[in-house]
């Protein structure tokens, strides 16, 4: 639903931004501790990193809520609904997908977690932080769209590394490995951690769309 | 899309509610065959139950799509038909995840599904009971705001158990078991079990998003 | 949200209409490669194959930007919005399947993809063939519901065949498959290209929900 020319110079709510950055910072923050936590070795510190980024995919989660109960409150939104739905939601998965990566390295206490391992967590990072800028520029959106089509790029550059990365070690692991359980822990790891970086450029995507449409 | 203020006083559509109480009662009667399922101990006792889980999966498919034509026949509808959408494919898809359950216990045919198979069943099965009583105060949703909490509250304590029960499992199954082939069928089973529980609780959070918007 | 009244009588946009073909189209070539590819049996030549459905991948991914474009732009759409948005990622989901599939297929590099694989990827070949008729006949829709359905129920068909080959073959090999690693591979290949033929299947089911909305 495109909004009706009227509503286009009436005042718009304005409080959707601080929330979409709060979400924003919810994925930075997680993706920092997972990263934290692939660099370290033992069941007991991946445990209580685990219950830390949960902690915080909890906030997430209710930050995600507290946005669709505003959506339903507000008359003149900044965009049209279903583009603050689609955008809350893209955020949202990004940490729901940290979240998961954490769990299953907790639960399947693999021997490594391996060298890619931590390249695709570092990736994650800087995809996290890209999201972070770009909800930063988002406020200002109207003469921004250079600076934003640019992280834009970014994510998508990043998800294309780590998928590089991912197929890669995948291939090798395969090839390599001969402890069938060791190699279903990685596989399953590797693999949440590749979905991570996809459901970071999938925000990008959505940004991308909001550009084209209100550009 | 907010109803319009003057639609809020006009009659509406109310064939929806049993609907509704049809594909929660579908998921019921499937979580019951499920967790009878998974205290039988035979290939052929578990693909029995498949078969007739299958089968209610297909009934409320086909329902999920009446409800749908119905909506895009009907002008004044008791929610926005958005949420009537959200709530129609939530209430489906914990009948989808239970025939997905029962199909991998069938298939795998595992030597074993554990204590902790059989407790997450018993979960689905008091989540999905619970759905059910939801969907019996939806049609009164007007004065039974604190009942429907209570129950979407009931359904978040549930998945949380499930997630605890699921965890410590895993966690002790890749320490423990060495048959890599079992590990991995009971891996997967357990997986979309957990899963099974996920989806019960989202429809507790769509009743939740219903109940913040139209109180 | 219904097209409204006056709407009805004014013309509509058609250009959609060769943008869905396309998409179909996409889909159609990506699987015709992927069916070559599983009669192959060396990595190299899945690595090939994999590279070539990737781009085209990405090229739906773009026709499917392209559309979400050109409907914000668009006031009179043949079909609503959100009937418009579904098309898309439903026909868009069937190519990405597709890839995934190939992928598995190229970095798992299994000792063999058996005959099921094969028949798998037939199958889905068969049904991208109907999800390019299906679109063929979209844009006379008037008159051609029931070639429309037609298809639909082809689909239904197909994906239930695929069910059927896909389970009888997961039971075996947890059966007589006696090297785990192998088993993974091959498991999560099959499970790829089973719900391949599920998204194909969806097509049908969004294309039999415009004919019942719109007949």
């Amino acid at each position: 639903m495109k909004n009706s020319l009227l509503s286009r110079f009436a005042p718009r709510e304005t409080k959707f931004f601080p929330m979409f950055k709060q979400l924003a910072q919810f994925s930075a923050s997680a993706a920092a501790l997972l990263a934290e936590s692939l660099a370290c070795k033992t069941e007991d510190e991946w445990s209580a990193y685990y219950k830390r980024i949960k902690d915080i995919e909890r906030q997430g989660d209710k930050m995600a809520n507290d946005i669709i109960h505003e959506l339903s409150k507000t008359f003149l939104t900044p965009f049209d609904r279903e583009d603050i739905h689609s955008l809350t939601s893209s955020l949202d998965d990004v940490t729901d997908r940290i979240n998961s990566s954490a769990k299953r390295v907790a639960i399947y206490a693999p021997k490594s977690v391996s060298d890619s391992g931590r390249e695709l967590a570092s990736l994650i990072k800087q995809a996290a932080d890209c999201i972070c800028r770009a909800m930063d520029e988002l406020e200002n959106f109207g003469n921004r769209h250079k600076q934003l089509l640019d992280i834009c790029t970014e994510l998508h550059d990043i998800e294309n590394k780590a998928d590089d990365v991912y197929e890669m070690f995948i291939h090798q692991l395969f090839k390599e490995e001969s402890d069938c359980i060791e190699l279903v822990k990685i596989k399953e790891i590797m693999h949440e951690l590749e979905r991570t970086t996809d459901a970071a450029e999938h925000v990008g995507k959505v940004v991308r769309s909001l550009i084209v449409k209100y550009a």
